[in-house]
């Protein structure tokens, strides 16, 4: 399935299905399937198995995930209930984040190797990890808010997963059972802020900079994440382009390491790194400026297209 | 106020306020309060004003401290409810981290004057911040996992604030209006596994390695972060000890610093750093052990006390 996360004028995010260029509102429709059947407790029993946010649905795990592909045949045979609709045109919904607010983000650096080997740098022993804050999502149809801290505004490619099943000392073997599926993230870097002081974060968490989507690919449908071609362009020229064969640490490796140290939660994002091509590794250096569009692709993954926007600093909130 | 979250057997966590060596459980106490007054959708109000859980209760800001005051006094009063208890001994309930669930704990590095000082070091420009995720929180009558994956599990005693209102781009003059109160945090820290990259977050954000508490005492209560003495023992033998008027970067500097980046949140966690005497900076170097007592006095707030307890790794969750 592709999923994703989509909010209507006056209704709250939604999990969605994308079957073409239908959404199909899985709670909604599993609702409705389960009071087509009489059952009385159908909203109570969607509440529990097929819930309208993505951290939820994902907690359900594969049950919810069987649910759901029933709630989409029912939906595209169906279309409405009663006069409420279960399905909408891809055009008239916003799509959100597919994961708005997750409870941990975890970011992998220095992970491509031929950008490692081509800086002339030996291929690390353990990966290096950081992280972002929730504060940092936005959706494929936002603007990435350039906040006037720093004159450095840079991109990151990252091919990304999402947990699925709570997961502690997991094998590489059993990994992939415990990852929901695929997304992408662009890990704006605010990068002189990021690298004033030794701990990246502070450069690495500012409000607005981890668009991330449009879909999250179900990993059903994606069984293999490598060997899939991620390429970067600012304004349409290229500045970053490699393949997730590349990474010296790969999902299955990333979910075995990570979940050895701490326990990985269903909702939880995993960003894998950037290859080479940044802005402030180029010559010259070149950053980020009011009106850029930043759009990155990932095979069978799709784009995740943004505009970089200046925005006046916010006065204090009171 | 001393505000805690509790748990009794078959009772979710809850907030509490401790009078004495009393426990009010706030929500049922206003609730009860507001039945008193004759208000049929008691419940609710008080789910929307006064809720049982300590994020919640702090998205309320002033107007549910206010309220959470007036329930206090009718508690002790009235003690039951048809029944219900409103108030509890201390030593009926368990008390857990006074946030259990923080969306970010940010944490400081390198914030004690007389310790960089000693070391010869110059006094930094920008605080280095570094994250810790929350599934490190364990409670102050919980132990301290010591997870078999390192022998360098080290202490680290933190003088830690708690965000009560939205803040961004908030001045240092207006900063305590935007802090709830303090707590005390041992920054627990597998000291190879954070040194063998660059970035700490590996070493830092393992399973249990933030106990937190056992109280958060409000800043109505505590106005001056400053000149508070904190100290740490292992087993009784004093490891730590400087105080808060030797910070660095302020509670008011780290607010205006951090809400400059980012929005905080009600409930988010800022732990200020850590003074010199940690076991790896030790000659020689000492690190924590099984059976080991470890504990955190600092003035006005109180002591946390947690014995480390070797784990078994735990099996893959299947």
């Amino acid at each position: 399935m592709k999923l994703i996360t989509f909010s209507r004028e006056g209704i709250t995010q939604r999990v969605g299905a994308i079957v073409n260029e239908a959404v199909i509102d899985l709670h909604v429709a599993y609702k409705s399937l389960l009071t087509s059947e009489g059952k009385i407790r159908a909203g109570q029993i969607a509440d529990a198995f097929v819930p309208a946010d993505m951290t939820g649905f994902l907690q359900g795990g594969n049950e919810s995930v069987k649910l759901a592909k029933k709630a989409i045949e029912y939906a595209l045979e169906n279309k409405t209930d009663n006069g409420y609709r279960l399905v909408y045109d891809l055009n008239e919904v916003k799509v959100e984040a597919p994961v708005p607010a997750p409870g941990k983000m975890i970011c992998v650096g220095h992970n491509y190797r031929e950008h490692i080997l081509e800086m002339g740098r030996e291929l690390p022993p353990y990966p290096v990890v950081f992280a972002k804050f929730a504060n940092t999502v936005v959706g494929p149809q936002d603007d990435i808010p350039f906040h006037p801290i720093s004159e450095q505004l840079d991109y990151e490619a990252e091919f990304t997963f999402v947990i699925g099943k709570r997961a502690r000392n997991v094998s590489q073997e059993d990994a992939l059972d415990y990852v929901a599926g695929y997304t992408i993230v662009n890990d704006v870097t605010y990068r002189d802020i990021q690298r004033r002081t030794i701990e990246w974060l502070q450069g690495k968490t500012v409000d607005g900079s981890a668009p991330m989507g449009p879909y999250l690919v179900t990993s059903d449908e994606l069984q293999d994440p490598s060997g899939l071609e991620v390429v970067l362009t600012v304004n349409g020229e290229e500045r970053q382009r490699s393949n997730t064969a590349n990474l010296v640490f790969s999902v299955q490796y990333l979910v075995e390491f990570l979940s050895g140290l701490m326990t990985l939660e269903p909702g939880d994002v995993i960003l894998t790194g950037t290859p080479g091509g940044v802005g402030v590794a180029r010559n010259p250096q070149v950053f980020l400026k009011d009106g850029d569009v930043v759009k990155i692709e990932i095979d069978k993954i799709g784009a995740l297209e943004n505009r970089v926007t200046s925005v006046k600093e916010t006065a204090e909130v009171k």
